[in-house]
């Protein structure tokens, strides 16, 4: 009954990917049984977590690729390798999470993701010391919860597009993630843009739209 | 008194900005005479009205290029041209100011900047006749109020990377702009980013940023 | 102790229905022992989850014909069969239970519900393939969550009343389904309503109010 | 540079309208010259208020049919009458200019609307004097502020299709019409659809999609 | 370690009261075994579940008169017996919990309280039935989830003072209570009054303020 | 057109009462020269700012007697005395407003009602040597912005009923009265009750309805 | 009618203040003419308007000592002065006002407090220039509107009691403070405390109530 | 892999500290094993239930010094006593669990803090009761949830810094501490500051900032 979107990495790029988290084990095997057939494309789950993941039938387990930290798996492996490199950048442990979904579905989609950790802004020497390595990426993800002060601060540094994935880590006026968003899109950084909270798969995407470009004309055309 | 961020364009690549609702004329005035010396580099001023501009002393005024339109002003001048074009896609003409500020300070920063407007999904025919124009952007910025299904409209149809510039027009749930923010945080479509709500200067600076990778090497590295 | 509203169906129209998800298992138990003598009248029971069920009294369960995904449940049979053909569209499996509590609930009332499921407008393509099926309705309902983008689209596609039923499905912003309600009543598509978040029931009591007029004289009368 | 939507009345049934709170006087001027042709179709303008016209070109306001009550206006009168009576019920006084909005839009789509002004539920009986008027109605609308009471106690006395246009009167946690609207979202009676906050216009637009169901055939499908 | 407020009773009139939900079990045994003495007054314990009681020690048990429906119990009996009758009107069955809260809240007070249940004014004929009974009472508790509409229509039907008190029974804008709360205070009947969501002992608690003016002279004095 | 609920004196004891905010100057003159005729019983007019009044006819000024501190206004006198004695306390003169229109209530409704201001909680000693004379009152009303913290501690100090009227005075998170109005209804006091933000005239008719209560049986009835 | 707190500085060591925005011109006129007499405390007024002022009678104005910039006034002078420093830090000159109520606070009571602006974070090495002087103060004041990542740097650089003032400063989700102010409360950085939206008044009470611990035993008492 | 700020203390008089709850059992154990050498500083662990104790390592938890009433943890011990006295005031024994968290965190950081609970503002009696003792103290911490009226009428009695610490006791309006929070922000009382919901750590960190004053000179220097 399912009519998967199967060419919508043909027609604007993006991966076909499968939400779990609103689902029942039994349409999430019926999606697998539907989707893991030989010939077919790679598929990225999200949102599946190791919980969910025990609950399906075992061959659907056998089939999927898992990864616990992140929630994600893959099905039929990821897709070709494709140029550019990604800094995802995070203020601590507990904001991991949403890191490393954002790192996964890099991979997924052909690409480099380096994980810069413990860099919170309340100890700049910290993020200072690990400047020059996320300089050197085409892309900048911030994955940032409370304050997400990390995101202005990272937004006043390098060149590159900043994406803000607020978290939902923290508790008070921090809890579910409201907080880091609103403050990702007053960043005072100039051309900062903002993802959905906990949205790490969202922000890979978007990295993905943009390194398209490094194939691009890069001639000034005449006015 | 004031110290401004001369070399913030060679720093990280952005332009040198006043955002002018809050302040006073006496702090305009005095920001564009220390500003608006012979050899500095250009500044661009944004929300600064046609009403609060006729309060600025004449001289001010003088040095001014002024658009009512999008309440935006150049001083000393725009950047040089560069690289890339950006498709602005809108609604309709209550999104023209928020649309124009996205132009205004694309063609600040060199860059050309399409103006596609009167699309709304409500009448999908308007925006499929559009959209070889959009489809030969390197970035595309959606501008949009009410329930902003346009972006996500939008994203499902081009590869370009997509920036949401949500709108405060409208009235009830609409008015403010928290809904067309949200729709575009929670859009169905892959890899969309999102501004400020009526921050077309930010959406611009963000399209510039990405712009910058059409320089960059797209060949794919060793892993 | 219960003085349930047995007339209710002469007297508006509408069906005789209990909302089980804030009662106890004894409040269940003595509603069903009343409602389900030998000769009164259908009723209809929302919102018991499987779970739910299992705790009645086994005599109570057995006098109910309950469906899981819907968690919905008939005491009593249904209403007569009456005339009307309503379109129940969801953009995606995870919408599937408001969709189907919907559908359950039209053929309580007797009246046909098709279900056209997997049409997100991120793939405007397979929306289309099915649009000569929604044209076929004499009314819609469209059942989405996230941005609720659906509805606007629904809404400029067909001349028929669009009932939106947004969905509490989704994570971060989308969470508890309040940016779906949102977009659904700022929709830039004219004359959609709106019912309450997850609310698959009362959007088809809506479509019933509205396939009263079926009968109706369609004269024009002397102003 | 206006693409207006000319066919939207074929296309959908709804009428082609302009919103004129966000629109300058200079593009409202703009819009009539373009559409006030000779043989062009009826338009409709909202929200526009007597304020507002007196800001436009006089040739502008001379083509205009103006209500200030409403603030709508018609430009090259209005749709040929269809069958269907709308009753629009409202609490008081207060809330006339939404119900004026809904019954100069139903005039305009050529549908007849009585309006039924001061029937507060705070004193049931004036409501109950003129329940059988409301009852000879094929749809009914209820405006209303405050806690929007009407809308569940109007649901409860009619068969009709009820269309509950919140307002924003009200001062407190009235101010601004949110409760309201989640009142009337959330109302006890079954079957009740909502439009956003103070959007006459939407609810008669609604009440037009549902009247087109009186030429339609009332037989009962085989199943 | 606790200071319990013994004469709460004498110096403002109302019940020495423990609020349950956010105590460990290891400090309601402590509080009840300091307050259980021989000679010692009577002690009200709320939102007690019949859970939380289980994990209590047997002997706090013993002293304990515990009602499950209300989540309310008893230690040391109740006060004497006062002058005054309350009615407690209740839309359903689903907002028993409430309003049981607060006919227990009465009785711990020595006031009768008559529970009046199943009037929603959906359908306004069940409560018209009862209105003879609630017009005797001297003070009436209105309590209602979703719309709170019974509020207001009650506040139009009795001379007696109406305290509404919401709850949280709904889903979606009606979830947690805040539409019924909001409803409640923007009633468009006269005097009425609020308090908190769920409230049911603080209705109570205002409605045995209120009776003490039974005692009190109702002289007209001299201006 | 107006059909005024003159009876709503006797059927519940509440003063008709016209709401002038929403309303226009034409409006308000037609509901004068209609209430206001030679033997037509006494209307409260609020919300009627002297800006506003000045814009009414000379005649419509005439007849209504007009106070500028609470924007109230009485048409054809007052209602016969009657018992009671009211203590409306406000923590200083912003609250002045809100608290003269209690007063002017209830005036208009024949109880006596005394003001008691610049009692803030910040400065106990001032509450406490005004205690003896708000003790005497049947009923209290404490008028309060901010923190409202006013409530608690006169909820803490006296007998009486206690009824909450906050305010909307303040800035930041004070604006609007959303924390006067949830400080009051969360107020530790036990059996405080709350009207809307800013309704002085709620407050007002609040105790009037408890003070129906000071002619009633005070004998204790047999269970 | 007034009673001033006059003793206020004695017992908690906080200035007689009044706050003027929710006041008229009259009462404003009276309480100077109240306590501008010889002999009386110095007075500070907040949210005094040049525009407000200048509709004060000019007696009342001859005696005040007005700052446009913070809307502050004094009468009777300042109090002594006293021991401590004070460094309020802004992003930039669109939060002067607020960061000169906290300046003319101090002033007023006697401290010394330096001003320091346009230190945003999105250009650190602007901040890091001034590291210095603000290290010397006692009290850090960060005046910050936007994101107020300001605080949480700020608060990872210095030892000082960290003290922010939100400001409400912006526009989209900025607008009024909230972003601001949840941000300041959520900041990574520890012991960092917050007062209301705007509130430099109150920041700079804060600081005078710590400058007090500067005469204090610093001996480690005996535990 | 973690990048612990070993020299916080040093740097800015801070202690280290890691937040539990949004971490995995593996990763505290991690984290123990790293930071628990023999010679490391002290840290310390906040938001550790008994419950996610019992999950780590049997190592792990033998190194820790748990608290089950505020889920704290010490490591490596606690630092060097130092001067100063503070007074947490809490309401009730529903807050302990956030005083508690406030009384260990000035026990790690060398500082005496005295619990004084059981004062809430209903029973004004026993906070006066206390108050000698509370002026003793250098700093008060005011721990209250509800409508944290505790804090204005505690900011009205003392000389010393005030810091709210809101918590999220309640229900209804209480529930998430948002009321507690606001109605601090808000409060009457000057100079109070605010830390986030149940951020007992925090306010305990802000007090060991200010007590950071008591070796500084008290001088007054020249303007």
């Amino acid at each position: 009954m399912h009519v998967h979107d199967h060419n919508r990495f043909d027609r604007i790029g993006m991966p076909e990917a499968v939400l779990c988290s609103p689902k029942t084990p039994a349409q999430l095997d019926e999606i697998v049984a539907e989707l893991g057939g030989g010939d077919t494309a790679p598929v990225l789950f999200t949102r599946l977590t190791a919980e969910q993941l025990s609950k399906l039938a075992s061959e659907t387990q056998r089939r999927l690729e898992h990864d616990p930290v992140s929630s994600t798996a893959y099905l039929n492996g990821v897709l070709p390798r494709r140029a550019g490199r990604v800094a995802i950048v995070a203020a601590g442990t507990s904001d991991l999470a949403v890191a490393r979904e954002a790192q996964r579905t890099l991979h997924f989609c052909g690409v480099t993701g380096d994980l810069i950790v413990d860099v919170g802004v309340a100890g700049l020497w910290r993020l200072e010391r690990r400047l020059p390595e996320i300089r050197k990426a085409n892309v900048v993800i911030a994955v940032a919860g409370m304050d997400a002060a990390l995101v202005s601060v990272l937004g006043g540094l390098v060149h590159a597009p900043v994406i803000a994935a607020p978290t939902s880590v923290g508790y008070g006026v921090s809890e579910g993630g409201r907080t880091a968003l609103h403050s990702s899109l007053a960043s005072c950084a100039q051309g900062v843009t903002v993802v959905n909270i906990d949205n790490g798969f969202g922000a890979a995407c978007a990295a993905v739209r943009i390194l398209g470009l490094l194939g691009q004309s890069s001639e000034v055309a005449a006015r």
